[in-house]
This record gives structure tokens, sequence and C-alpha cells, in this order.
């Protein structure tokens, strides 16, 4: 089994995600800002992933500072959260993880600790996050699959598994744990240009489980849905606006608009945590734009011809009202999602 | 400005559709069977390309098989027909190409023409073949044309181009035709997963003629339709039926339900050879599945991990009711296409 993430030794260990599934190499990351290039440069991505990978760069960061004076820790701290923060726009699980750290070191100050007991407690507080994760997915697995008939065909677009996660996955998590219950699960998995996230990762990790698995192009899914050769469709997300309003990986949209229009079930699968209160809709969420050259190459080949123009939207928003439903790790929303969000905030963390 | 195909001393010359962008090359084959291969691995591809490419393929050899008696002339037509046809399944255009130059022989042996001279009956049949798809891509731009707005960002999905007719296109020939109307044309080019006809060909074609072109992997589209960014669609098609359903490259139906959705038009421009009054709808359409390392590598380099299952159906239907308008080379077809379509054919061809 592979490890998405861990806390190693004077460093954080991580999959190298843009090698796979080529390469099973893992990389060890001495520096915070090494941790905050590794999530700008997609070594590690997913929301969850993302999160748990900048809390221990912080705690990494942290346990570094040991050593000097509180101000110039403190100060540190402030740096490496900024940075942190740098790394990408759109998953809110980064800003919450790195506003967790924040919290725990205003906590240890004001408890009196010194920066050794301090980093400590911001080591721990990392490994919080995982475990928490882990135990989140586990639900959200769980909940979700109660969703799924004994016997379906399911969508998913992008990679909102394990790899993505602690371990588990969100999206395929609600997949591994029906199949877990012994029902009859096959993936499709959309291929997720430009960057392949479905090819290289999803399709990988679910093979890895033995779960059958067949890989389309991201154009495929709207002829396969007309053909009848998929059930439900369930994604993960990076954003969720207070009115449910979701953003996700690149093309999620149009899954989900090619759902509803052969009216099929379109499900979200996501920790609370992805849920943006401060956001209330879908308009307010920042869209990565990345390079070019993901679009216009591959693997170093030129694609497309010198200077065409690009568009590379990481992102988009699917408007909530083609959202069947959120699975959370607090509990399932339905429309409207204005209240029903809100409402699971009120309920117990999982774990 | 690049040569699609052209008869070429001892052969048919064609420019090497799989290299391009990166490599501008012709390559020359020497046999029919030569011909039908290219046709199948995509050396050349696009239903009215593939039509011209069979055509002059029959033709060569018929030219060759001068010098034999004529009936093993005759039995090596029909040999070549089936060859031809046998190459790819949905383009009706290669089957109407075919046919025509199966009548070409008849009408030469029933005036008493001798092999010679039957072979140039059929040698000036392709090359009028050739000279029509021209005439009628230059016609379905004129009237194409008309229905864009002075200023209009356009979604294109494959590629319907020069390169996939004669040399002007049906899809592409609307936008330059627009764009020689002084229109403010703006193309937007899906990539086209897995073959990439709109990332290699259309970008690089809409760019040697200057249009400007902003390039997206497949899945943006619908993203950028909620943005305001697409104002309508133009495709090409590979046949249609008699009912007006559309079998046009993979994708092409998600994107229809996309402009659906947005309210925005979608429109297939395609010489009235495309449309195939023997199939009743889109049922009848027979769809090609290609192998799955199209999907599973790009350039060789593995991009899913080995074992994994693949669907690859080259093309897909796209139901009449999505469709806003058939714009052919004798006239613009609109809802309800039973009728429509049917009464195009009582005009006279175009040039």
């Amino acid at each position: 089994m592979f490890i998405t993430v861990e806390r190693a030794e004077n460093g954080v260990r991580m999959i190298d995600q843009r090698v796979l599934p080529t390469r099973e190499e893992y990389v060890t990351l001495r520096t915070p800002e090494e941790v905050a290039d590794a999530i700008r440069e997609m070594v590690v991505r997913g929301a969850p992933a993302i999160g748990i990978s900048a809390a221990y760069g912080l705690a990494l960061g942290a346990t570094q500072a040991v050593g000097t004076d509180t101000a110039t820790f403190d100060a540190r701290m402030e740096t490496l959260f900024h940075t942190m923060a740098a790394a990408r726009p759109t998953a809110v699980n980064l800003f919450w993880a790195i506003e967790a750290m924040r919290a725990e070191l205003r906590a240890a100050r004001s408890d009196g600790l010194d920066d050794a007991a301090t980093a400590d407690r911001l080591e721990r507080r990392a490994r919080t996050i995982h475990d928490d994760d882990l135990a989140s997915c586990k639900e959200i697995g769980r909940l979700g699959a109660e969703l799924i008939p004994d016997t379906a065909s399911i969508l998913t677009h992008c990679n909102a598994g394990g790899l993505a996660t602690a371990g588990y996955g969100t999206a395929l998590g609600v997949v591994r744990s029906a199949v877990e219950a012994g029902k009859n699960i096959r993936v499709i998995a959309d291929e997720t240009r430009p960057f392949l996230q479905g090819a290289r990762l999803t399709a990988w990790e679910l093979m890895e489980d033995a779960i059958e698995t067949i890989l389309i192009t991201d154009n495929m899914a709207g002829a396969l849905m007309r053909r009848g050769e998929i059930d439900l469709v369930v994604v993960g997300s990076d954003r969720i606006a207070a009115n449910g309003d979701v953003a996700n990986k690149i093309g999620t949209y149009s899954v989900a608009v090619l759902a509803k229009e052969h009216g099929l079930p379109f499900y979200v699968a996501a920790p609370l945590t992805t849920v943006d209160l401060a956001c209330p809709d879908g308009d307010g969420i920042p869209i990565e734009e990345r390079d070019r050259s993901e679009v216009t190459s591959m693997f170093g080949t030129p694609v497309a011809p010198p200077g065409v123009g690009v568009m590379n939207p990481a992102f988009d928003v699917t408007p909530a009202k083609y959202v069947t439903a959120i699975v959370t790790d607090r509990g399932v929303a339905r429309p409207p999602y204005g209240t029903s969000l809100r409402a699971l905030f009120d309920r117990p963390a999982p774990g």
C-alpha cells in the first residue's frame, strides 16, 4: 500500500504523484519551503492531502525553529503560514489546515509553552489532521456507500482517492466502502486532462485494490451515459460554498450537466472541512489558472503549434442545482444546501 | 499551404496527420492497399478527406490494372472496393466515394470502354470528387458564415478543417468564410483526445491562416460556456442519419448537451454526401471502437497502469434535438430534419 504523505525523520515524505503510474517513487522534503513547492508543482495534490502536507510542513518548520528564540520562532511560523497559503489558491483545505496550525500556535503561546513544547504541540496537531482525515474518509465512505445500488457503474473524475487524502479517499472512499459492503461495483475513470489524475492515479490505486476500472478520455462520459454504461457519478471537491456550489477539478461541471441530462445522480464526497461558509456561492471561489505547457505538451512532447493561445483553469464550479447530495463525514446534505450544510457543522466529527 | 491529399505520379500523396504539428511530412502511397492502410492508421482522417483518398486509391488501382485483361481488371477493382470499404466503418463519405467509383466503372463498361479508357474515367471521377469537395466546402462556408454574428467566439471539436477535406474545411470552412467576410472571430479548439486532432491539426491550420485560436482540453468547454467565453459551436460530421442524428468525433455529443444547457447554437457543417438517408436514425450508424493504446499511452509513454480496462469509441451520436441547424453545400437544414434534409437532395450541387 502506498503512503500519500507522512512526517519522516527531519522531513516530510510523500509519493511523487507526477511520475505515477510508471514509477512509484517517494521524495523527502527537508524544509517547509520544499513542501510548499511540492504542493505547487503537484508532487502531492488533492484537497485533503494538500492540507495534511501543509500541516506537516508547518510542523517541520516549527521543529526546525526550536533553538532560536520565541520571537524568531513565531516570526518564522508567520512567514511559513504565508508561504504555505501561497502554494495553491482553490482548495480550502489548505487554508483550513494552516488556520488550524495557527490556532494551535496561539493556544500553545497562551498556555505559556516554550518553543520546544510549542513545536511538539504543532507536530501533534499535524498528526491529528492526518488521522482525522482518515477517519473522515472512512465515514464518508460508509455514508456514501448507502447511496450506491448493489450493482453500479460509477463514473468519477480526477482523483479523489487515497492519493488525494490520508489514504482511503473521498469519492473513492465511497467506492471502496461499497466494495467492502459486497456491492458489485465498476468504476469508469475519466482520464482528466491535462494532468491525467484519472488515468495515472485513480486507475492505479483502484487496480491496486483489485476494483474493476475502465479508463476513458474525458470526452467519452456523455456518450457512455447515453449508452447506459454509467449509473451515477461520485466526485470529490476542493471547496464547497455555503449554498452548495462545488469547486472541483476542471471538467466536473461538464460531467454534472451530462448527469442531469441523463437523469443520473451526481454525488459530491468531501469532509466538512471542504465547506467554506465564508464563500456564499461559487463566484467567491478563486479558480487557479495553471501554466499553458500543461495543455500544449505531454511528457515534453509538443502536442500543439508553438504560440497557440491557451486557457488552463485547473478547476470549475458546479452550481448546487446539479448536485444530488453532498456526502460529508458528518452526514449527507441534500438540497437546499444553504441550510443542510450549515446544520452539519453542529454535529460531532467522526473518529 | 498544405495539401491534404493529391494524386501524384504513380501514387497518392498526403500529409501525414499523425506527426503534425511537430513535423510537416508528406507520404506517397504506391498501392491502393497502402492507401487503405493510411486511412485505417489515420495518416489521413476526416470524413471528406477519407472519401477523396479512397477515390484516388481506387483510381490508382485502376491505372495499375491496365495491361491485364478486362475480367482481371474488373475483379481487381471489386476486390479494391471491398478493401477500401473495410478501412474504417463510421464515415459514410468513404462508402459514398466507393459507390461513386463503382458506378463510374459500371458506366464505363456499359459505354463499351476498354481498360485504359475505363481507368481514365475512374481517374477523372476521383478528381471530380476532390474538386467537388472543395466547391462544397466553399458553399458550406458561405452559407454557414451567414449564421455567425459579426463578433463571435466559436467552439469547435476535433478537426473539420482543410486537413479533413480537400482543403477549406466544413466547420473550419464556416470559420474561414466568416473571417473572409470581415467578422471578428476567435476559435476555441477542443484538443480532442485521444488523437488530439484539435491540438495538433485544428490549432495548426488556423494559425497558418492567422485566425485567433485558443486551445483547451475537452473537459474545459462546459466551464468556458458558463463563463460566457463561447457564443456558439460548429462541428463537422462523419455521418448524418435521415432524422438529423449526427455521428461525429467522440465528445461531440457532450459539447451538444453543454451547448443546449447554455442556450448556445450548435451547428453541424457537412456536405450533403454526409447525409445517409439509408440510416433512419443514429442507432443505425456503426461506431468504430479503436485500439486501447490510443487511450493508455501518449507518444509511446504509458499514462495508465498496465491492464486497465479501456473503452475507446472513436465517434458518438448527437440526437437531432440538440442540433440547431445542419449547414450543407445545398442549403441549411433546420428541424424537423426528416423533411428538411430530404428536401436538400432535390437541389443542384454547387460548383
